[in-house]
């Protein structure tokens, strides 16, 4: 099961004050990472001797109540947002994931993907566990406190980390123990920050600026971290020669105030956005983004370009991101009402419409349709990221190889099929220009077909990773 | 965790036709349960390979909308309404608790309280084992699921209730394969019935006749049912030479137009009202009951006594039953508003005042006060069960040793506490005659502090109970 | 449009201190009248210069939360619970209805019927006014508003009772004033009483007991009683020969512990009981009432009998009341769901089955069905009513006359459709003897077809009544 | 009361078929007029003699259901979104507002501020009427009811605009006529569309773009237009020598995409970017919008002066305007969680910042002090419209006098206050150039302290009107 979350723990400073205020610190750091999943959202602190939760599908401020809130009282917990890519959108996967165990409470809140979940279920399956949730979340839990009968927080978890394969970024606590983890290629955001409160881990540094806080650094690939008396201890579980961080949280997914691994999302998509006025050059009146994710590379394709900036699609800022929700008839519906053509900025001009990313093809299709409508001479369409050939599996949406338009189709094709005068594609390289990390760090599976790790059925460049005794 | 539950199965016939119409039936039934249980519901149907579900916090019809079960397609399925002892009223504890294991899916609906539930608990724990929810529910899913991987359903339960101690009656899907267990003793009751359309197994026959199906017979103390095929497939499993049949079903908790282990409830109470009429008569103008569980004692009493019916009191039918509610604050508040006197039938009258059982005397004492300040002469309390002096382990809420008033007190104290001018409870031997069997297959620990079953720190009349080999 | 509703009005003695809760003691009374209205409720107070409503579709409970009804600050206000007879679910149906006129605010909690609301409004229309609403409350308001333009409350209050024709029982507050109005011939009930806080006005005397209040006597037919600084103001607007109780308040709506116009209404029923009893004995083993209404009358009937009371129906508690719910869909699975045959105390059995009332004569037909299936030998029906013959137009929802099952065919016919070995009704007389009162002072329209105020195509037995002058 | 809000009317040619589905093009046409209005919205249609609605406070999205405007039958209707000024968030205040009179229905929908409104209640209430609202809309209503007892639907409109003073934009259904009326001044925006299924009237041209309509013309200042078998019919009640379009609709109100009185919002707001380019150039790095809302603006002011756009403030995609939120604390919380700094695109660097206004200045304020706390060097504001120091009457929710920075303080001052380096604002010649209209077509009442038409206490350079003869 693939899913697209969003996590975060906070750890204050003050354990002994009588407002106890990590969950509201959580509540506004899910805020900050709702665009990283809009199914359910939870919350898990830890005080008195117990965990206490907040759980329920929806939007953060569906599900939390102000006075909610304020009872869950504890000066450490942890927050998640999801978004399922398949269609079980029942509350017991509602994340954290709170378990019982022999000594104590353990509760994670899970961002990735495992490759081997499947086969670990299978393997605890076979030792007569069972299974509640749907999620990875809980072959991890099951892993994690069969360890933690014999071993200590750290050591369980790095055993935890051996099993473990394909992306995880995860925020744990063990009772009153908060510890962070990423998988060994780092395919997943994680980031640590300080606030005048305490310490926060998020997915994404959004959240540390939501709570006025400094990012101090990312998680590492193969890091485990725990937080504990306002201090990060760092415990490098694995090394690994190259990391495999997911192009596409800079392509897509995250905010683009996010620095992520070092690099700010925004000065890459603007980078995209020069790389393909390099690459992909035309004549046109005018630049227009399809909103929101292509506004920024449309700006660097601007500048670079000379070409005129002027919108001609204008978003609905009153519904949400189609691309997100499940259910194709409302991703059909959401398109006309959340996006209109603004006639008179396109009429008898040559458009160059700048875009993230090419799926399916058929919102390409319509939104082309759209501006052909409203009288433009010709679409050039630019695509912010390259041709998107294979499935990931590593926890981000791209539907199937059956579904994905440019692995069964030539750029030509595609381009006659969603209507457009040229296409052009970013080309890998001047992903890796933009992105501006070394291209053997990065996980380029789905515009590859060659992953950072073992997959049946596919290639692999397979990265080194060494986990260290300790 | 101490669960006074609700549980049913059905199974259609017809496992072909397209309107699968098991959770129409399950719904009707836990409306006809829904005074055993009123914090949170679930149904699970098994269809097309995997088992669907329905849950919420709340009353059936709160839970469940109309297209919500037409949706939830199937031919077998089973249900549950919950109530919580304890605070804990969190949607992971809903029932029917659905865990996915090796060879497939196993949902579980359960009405009891094991007395080991906590030691079986530690030993699943110390084998690294993780629980997500409170309940027992989620120990005999992993002792099940440990016993499937090597035997078959019959054999696997058979294993599972040799290792439960306690109360337990319960509906079982193993996929789409129901079966229903009681244990050996018969503490909680459960039964078995036809209708037009299939079987159906529930808590009370109240639920088969709400179904226009006959009760066939109860599960026997230590039988396990197979439902197959429009079948009712026997395994005694257990064999005892004397149950221990829950005397507080008859005393309140059963719905009086339910038939338990033969006897029909409302004539239980109104034998009750009969005996107490015999061993504490006493002068007096009207017979008022506590509405409305004293109502049917009170007709018998009358009957017995020749003295006058005559309600004193006046329930608010719009307000739930005060016994139920969690939480001290509205049980206080309850009382105002759900009960009225009235004054004309009680004004200078000796109030011959029937309840059903009296267990912190609390409410006693605020029911007797409204009919004083109303203007009774004199009121005699007559108390449908004999004095609770020790807790109940098997399920009924029935407070600590600290609260119940007759566990400390003397009834001469009781009746000063209550400000009552007399007070009679009925003999532990009039209780018998009343429900009618035999006094060694009635569980009474909470009336004798004699348990039917090993409790540590408690007297035991232990029954003799025998595994039969198959 | 016909309603059936209860109001209820409250003032404090204390105007100055902080925790003005007049919402408090309506919520409470408003619980205490929910039987006689279901379908929405709203709460008004006065405050600082205006007033300040709460209001919604549904039950009382449902509608407010305890932290409205505490920000719902003032010491005078009114309430109301309605239950709409059409299918008009509109909020802006729900009252009080809250107008502004020149000189202040209105509002008006009103339970009735008025037999000319149509041609009051066609007057008001012709003037070029305008509606809202549905409901007659507007055109009252209308008229109300034309008087306080010229004249003071009261006699503003007496002018407009000098247009209307047909039940009313009014709370209204004209800005902070507290003014209580009932028709000349009193046919709706309206009471008054003291608290420890102040004092109340309310539908029946169950809601002053809810605030541990004294009953202090029922606002006389024709009778406008002002209440200012802790005094009740009477003024006899109206004189009447005789008054026209509406006897189905004592028959089926109102509560038993109610008192209104000077009869209990429990003992109303149980001398129903009695002379039921005496009209139509019959040999017989057991009586058994319809529940709820059916009970204390089948006690009366007992009484008078010697047969023995067993319950042969019960009762699911957690359903509410099917007479009340619009909709003929779910009037039919109410049925089913909502009331149970107790076998055991039917099988073989002469039962006298004891109802209210017989309206279509479908719910008789289905329920004496279900006890012949449940085994009985004989059915004896007895009716604690007359015969409905005619429509009421005064409030009750008695269907139409094609619809009265009584309307159009002789008892004998009755009985056959309706399945029984015999049926017998209350005679007028016997109704009359039973609730205790003038004959010439209740409205039997519907059983005798003779109004006690002109209605177009009905006989008259008109009331004389006379406005008096101050 | 002020509001600003969106209204729109739909009238399918078919008026036949079975599915007439006003009701889901109205449901769509509100969504893209969602900005306008947030706290209530409504839907009322015209079939089979009478209307209905769907009504509730809320969202679009959160108040109709699929099946409920599935339901809502017709062939035409109006709807509304409102968005309250005052704290008045009641559900009898959501529009269409519907009325019963005389001869049959008359439902509203309305956008704007009656100037006179006041007066207009008073002097009815003097007349006996009665408000049950607090808006302008139940004035229109008494109104329009008074002239049609007299006069057809268009004379009665046209008599009632001779009473109206301030703004107003109508959809008026007499019970199934659909007529739209915009006040002599053409205050408020209306237009006129054609779909594939027949007429539509909205407040903003997107709308109509929403049902893949055309736009045909704006409703003219003064005009009544009759839509009926798919024809406009035009009613020039009023002339105007000159209009009084408001000029906040260009530079916050509306939609970009929207084109209003000819001239397309987007591109006015293009032109204030460049005009305040030229008029306020400054040496700086960056040029940054205050989003959303100042994007369009700063692109122009990249265009003119050359500066390079690079954007340091990211909204919070999952969190609405907070100018529309009522209640002061929501605003100070949604500060800190709807838009976040990109440090690195501001460090060290001297900011253009552009935002569209200036009310309280206590925004502007915290927006620096975040982009100064990141780093940048200075910090130059360039608002896109003049100073506002006056209050607007007209229906725009401009805060009083008192609290309006401007009206009490110099641009210097403001400039301290908000703690900019430099503040420069746009000039009104600047702003009317940018709008593209006559200067004298224009209200820039808030701006220049001289309004359009008569207000007590307020200059005015009155438009002449005259009404026509017909």
């Amino acid at each position: 099961m693939k899913e697209e979350c969003g996590v975060v723990g906070v750890l204050l400073d003050d354990t002994k004050s009588q407002s106890k205020t990590a969950a509201l610190q959580i509540y506004y750091s899910l805020y900050a990472l709702q665009h990283r999943g809009q199914e359910s959202t939870g919350i898990t602190v830890y005080n008195g001797g117990s965990t206490h939760s907040l759980k329920g599908m929806g939007l953060v401020p569906e599900v939390y109540a102000r006075e909610d809130i304020a009872k869950l009282v504890g000066h450490v917990g942890i927050g998640h947002v999801r978004y399922s890519t398949t269609g079980q959108s029942r509350i017991e996967n509602c994340q954290p994931l709170i378990v019982n165990y022999k000594s104590g409470t353990v509760a994670i809140a899970h961002n990735g993907n495992l490759v081997n979940g499947s086969d670990l279920r299978d393997e605890l399956e076979s030792e007569g566990r069972i299974f509640i949730t749907d999620s990875d979340t809980e072959v991890v839990a099951h892993l994690l406190v069969k360890e933690l009968l014999k071993h200590g927080p750290v050591e369980s978890i790095k055993n935890v980390m051996n099993r473990l394969e394909g992306s995880y970024s995860l925020a744990i606590m063990i009772d009153d123990l908060l510890i962070a983890a990423r998988d060994p290629l780092g395919i997943k955001p994680l980031c640590i920050g300080k606030t005048d409160l305490g310490l926060v881990v998020a997915s994404e540094s959004v959240a540390i600026d939501t709570l006025n806080g400094k990012l101090i650094r990312d998680v590492k690939p193969g890091e485990v971290v725990v937080l504990k008396d306002g201090e990060v201890e760092s415990h490098q579980v694995y090394n690994t020669t190259h990391a495999a961080h997911c192009v596409f949280e800079y392509i897509y997914f995250a905010r683009p105030d996010s620095v992520i691994d070092g690099q700010l999302v925004y000065k890459v998509r603007e980078r995209i956005g020069r790389e393909l006025a390099k690459e992909h050059p035309v004549e046109a009146d005018i630049i227009s983004p399809v909103p929101d994710s292509g506004i920024t590379s449309a700006v660097g394709y601007t500048r670079e370009s000379g070409i005129k900036y002027q919108e001609g699609l204008m978003k609905n800022r009153y519904i949400g991101r189609t691309f997100i929700l499940p259910g194709q008839e409302m991703r059909e519906t959401a398109v006309r009402l959340k996006m209109n053509t603004i006639a008179e900025n396109i009429e008898e001009k040559r458009v160059v419409l700048i875009d993230d990313s090419v799926v399916r093809g058929t919102t390409s299709r319509k939104i082309i349709k759209m501006i052909k409508d409203a009288g433009a001479r010709e679409i050039h369409a630019r695509i912010g990221s390259p041709a998107i050939i294979a499935p990931c599996y590593m926890g981000i949406d791209m539907a199937t190889r059956e579904e994905l338009i440019a692995a069964n189709n030539k750029v030509e094709n595609i381009c006659n099929t969603i209507n457009a005068d040229s296409l052009g594609y970013l080309s890998i390289d001047g992903l890796v220009r933009a992105i501006g990390l070394d291209k053997e760090d990065l996980c380029m599976g789905c515009l590859t077909e060659v992953y950072p790790l073992e997959i049946p059925g596919e290639k692999c460049q397979c990265r080194q990773t060494r986990l260290n005794q300790f």
